[in-house]
């Protein structure tokens, strides 16, 4: 679905952090200012200070630009990280490449132990199958009831997270790759916040302290557009007429594809 | 949903490697010798030759064995991998966990190069979104029609994996957490075969190979029961009554929880 009315590139922040990224690298992010999967990439660029180029893809808008991207990424979605002619969808495998690729003590994204990496690992996966899903139920969800249930399930959710929060970041004083895979949807949930209700200090005492910690991390900031921007974008979403494979997949009951 | 005519321990081959591990370890599996999930862990002991001792759960049966083994996982989801009184669940995380405790050259589960990990670990992501659901909908499939349908996706999807398939392991030489992942729905697919008409040579000659080749590795011929106490489990799948997590998830048209 095509919106005409989209802004096309990134706003606010994220502009000077786009503009400062326009020559080529040995690195290309493949992005779209408005994706919370790219912004999870891009964060993680910029928390290892890995020199990048960044590419806008308009996936909405299937012009040669767009074509041109099928063949680097034939599945047609959005993060795609390119290096060397070969490149890597899905965001959070293509974070911890650059975890591997660009190891330094100073930017650990994970911990250096197996069992606290285990750990890591699997709150990941819980935002990948608990937090994501229920984000996109509550923004597609229509109508006041099932806005208010859609709410406090995922209020529900992300207490049981913020329970596990050391503090200040997920695994204590080290920003690691958990933060960085629930930072997009702590940013936009100032669009919750505007059309469903949603308050950080709903949740609990403990998220919101998290969650404002993790928004004025300095490589969210710079990589975040206008609020009024992502509510733009998430407009088809509010009103559940998106037709993206990852509103198709809630609507179904589903999860991330 | 507990069925009192189902095995409650391993059965063929795998009879005399759990009788090897009764031993207190380091390292407890919490199993199901049915559970595809589970047999994921076990090949993954046996590949790397951690001593570990294997205790078989019957999460179906909730007495006082099964309460203490909730204390260790509240989930009450096995695979659980118990070391020094903490555990881990999730299979493939538990899995890439004995990996990074375990680091050993010549048992190396995952390649040492940073793109050929991420290379490793998006296909490792299409087992779990695409193979794995695609193996439940074809065994809850009901009717002739829906059985047929249900098979050519399961084709289709398989084969898409088998055309990545380097040779003779699915990233070359080196047999591979990828092969890991996938081993327990190869050896598993007699009972396709037996219930649902499939045959590895209709998905394509390439997967033939490759599905004989994994279903042959002693890691896995090691830790297999017999094919008819397999049927017997995936009774109330084959008849699409299961009320597990993963058959409702499938049934609702979701992935695996
Ligand atoms: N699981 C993927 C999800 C990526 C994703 O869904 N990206 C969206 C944009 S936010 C996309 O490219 N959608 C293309 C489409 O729906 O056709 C990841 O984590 O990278
Ligand atoms: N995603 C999990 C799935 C584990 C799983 O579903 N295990 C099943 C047995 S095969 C289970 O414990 N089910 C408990 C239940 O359904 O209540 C993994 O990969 O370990």
């Amino acid at each position: 679905m095509y919106d005409p009315t989209l802004t096309i590139h990134a706003t606010g922040a994220a502009t000077k952090t786009v503009e400062e990224h326009k020559e080529p690298q040995d690195v290309t992010l493949h992005a779209a200012w408005y994706c919370p999967f790219t912004h999870r990439g891009w964060i993680t660029l910029e928390e290892k200070g890995v020199p990048y180029e960044y590419r806008e893809i308009n996936i909405y808008h299937r012009d040669e630009n767009y074509e041109r991207f099928l063949k680097i990424n034939p599945k047609g979605m959005v993060p795609a990280l390119e290096r060397n002619g070969k490149a890597l969808g899905e965001s959070l495998i293509l974070c911890e490449y650059l975890e591997d690729a660009y190891p330094t003590e100073e930017t650990r994204l994970l911990p250096a132990d197996a069992f606290e990496r285990a750990f890591a690992r699997l709150w990941l996966d819980y935002i990948s199958k608990q937090i994501v899903p229920a984000y996109f139920r509550l923004i597609q969800a229509q109508g006041e009831q099932n806005q208010t249930t859609a709410r406090e399930e995922y209020y529900k959710i992300l207490r049981t997270f913020a329970d596990m929060v050391k503090g200040p970041y997920f695994l204590g004083e080290q920003f690691s790759l958990v933060d960085v895979a629930i930072a997009p949807f702590v940013v936009r949930d100032a669009v919750l916040k505007e059309k469903r209700g949603y308050e950080r200090v709903d949740v609990s005492a403990k998220w919101k302290e998290y969650a404002d910690k993790v928004a004025a991390r300095p490589s969210v900031v710079k990589t975040s557009s206008e609020i009024k921007d992502y509510t733009h974008f998430y407009g088809p979403y509010l009103r559940d007429e998106a037709d993206s494979e990852i509103a198709k997949s809630v609507r179904a009951g589903g999860g991330i594809p």
